[in-house]
């Protein structure tokens, strides 16, 4: 797979391992307001500041054959940077991929008649993918009548995902999952100064840091991950924990699942069908992974004591 | 406009203003899981327990004619309860319609070949609505090019929004605005037993407590507020504030403008685009909304001392 930028298509390097920002070179990671501060407590005195916010922006998604048009697939709005990490993890984390051979190029679209915003990736798939469906919301439910529904959305998932999450016999001591998000936030700190960004950490059993990535939406921060992930050969994430800042929903436990991640970790609540999700995929919950305690909803014998 | 529920297809009243729950009677808001809870700071020390969880579902929304068939336009992961709400809320966002008398009925699905699973909505559309896009992402970008951006996307939501927020006269008194959160964690705290849910409320001018839902999506809690207030006969939201949990997303001031409501506040921060759009529109946007201060991002001539 050849992973390219405009304007010179530059062959990119898998990006490095450790933890780093988001920029990509692109300076829109955050920008500075100016904002009115107000404080009731002091006859609702006013100050003028500059406050720094986390960046916001659209991205298409962009698919097609080499020599061919390229459709769009999907838009998402997202923090600008490892853009074509969030592109390839989201179409690994929708079944339309599954392998580096499965992308020809990945590149940010040079645009025709405007400057470039940036905000547009090409993929084009290799002739033996299969096309997606036009509409990704549809890739996972059937619609013949009334029979969308938490069961029939885990059948889709477990019938989509191409690795075998149940069989990973990792084992994960507690003492070891109750240091991550100490160790996400520190890495956070050093570049989250916006307060509105959220965080995916991928970690080894042994609790080393991996790969973070972060983004005003949780699950393109999840997807920036797999993404790398997926260009730099590690797929499917065997004997890794995903920890994620906030809650654990569906949709991150199916991105878990289809990734190969066998232990997912929340710093807050799960969802119910997150839950089933899990327990039928055989993958590992861990819910409010909070100080010395957390919740194990499903999966528990990989969580050692 | 007749909103209607199977099996009996009853014209369901209008929901009261006093806030409630979101079960519509359904028994999937909430429900318990078993749990392995963990401590390290005691060994490692392991209890089986019972923890409630908030509910998570796929919702299925099918627009067509009358007599005619339903086509699916969207699938959203939503907390069950509302469910008509939240379709007709969506489509008003989306701008598909604007009006009560632009929907025929609306009615759960009652499904054809298996049990009702509750998790569809078929919405008919009056004649003169014009078809939505099969494909809802793409409603708001124009794809010709590398056009898709922020500037476009601000574009877009000014070209389609019905309401005239811009010129909404309406003032709110800071101290009116520090005791919202308060008032919104009161009324959560009779329902929200999960630690997974987030709110949208909104108030009048003086603080009153007008509507609040909650859901695992909070794009759902504040469709499911603008899909009551539509049904209610109260669209534009003119003159009120709409208060969101955690952060504020392009798509809640989206939202915001769709319906009308001049002021969004958030307990977090905002987006650039948010606060781009916000300014754009004509709409006041309050971030950090703690305690005794918050910070005025856009709009700030409503926010007096």
């Amino acid at each position: 797979m050849a992973v390219a930028r405009t304007p010179d298509r530059a062959v990119l390097p898998s990006r490095p391992v450790t933890p780093r920002g988001h920029n990509g070179g692109m300076g829109r990671v955050t920008d500075r307001r100016s904002v009115m501060r107000l404080d009731v407590s002091t006859g609702a005195s006013q100050t003028i500041v500059m406050d720094t916010l986390v960046g916001e922006e659209p991205l298409e998604i962009r698919v097609g054959r080499s020599g061919g048009p390229k459709a769009p697939l999907a838009v998402t709005m997202r923090t600008p940077g490892d853009d074509i990490d969030l592109a390839l993890g989201f179409l690994l984390t929708e079944g339309i991929i599954g392998a580096p051979e499965d992308v020809v190029t990945a590149q940010l679209c040079a645009g025709t008649d405007e400057p470039n915003t940036y905000n547009v990736v090409d993929v084009t798939l290799a002739a033996h993918v299969p096309a997606p469906a036009t509409d990704p919301s549809r890739a996972f439910y059937t619609t013949s009548s009334c029979g969308v529904c938490g069961k029939a959305s885990i059948e889709a998932v477990r019938t989509t995902s191409r690795f075998a999450v149940a069989a990973d016999a990792v084992s994960v001591a507690a003492s070891t999952l109750s240091e991550l998000p100490g160790r996400l936030r520190h890495v956070q700190k050093a570049f989250d100064r916006t307060g509105g960004l959220h965080a995916a950490g991928l970690f080894t059993a042994a609790g080393d840091l991996v790969c973070v990535r972060e983004d005003v939406g949780r699950h393109n921060a999840v997807d920036k991950v797999v993404g790398w992930a997926l260009r730099d050969g590690r797929l499917p994430l065997a004997g890794h924990v995903l920890l994620v800042s906030g809650r654990a929903s569906f949709e991150l436990v199916q991105k878990s699942s289809m990734a190969g991640v066998p232990v997912l970790a929340a710093v807050s609540a799960p969802s119910t069908l997150a839950v089933d999700l899990a327990a039928d995929a055989g993958l590992t919950l861990v819910g409010f992974l909070r100080g010395a305690t957390m919740n194990v909803y499903a999966g528990a014998g990989r969580v050692v004591a």
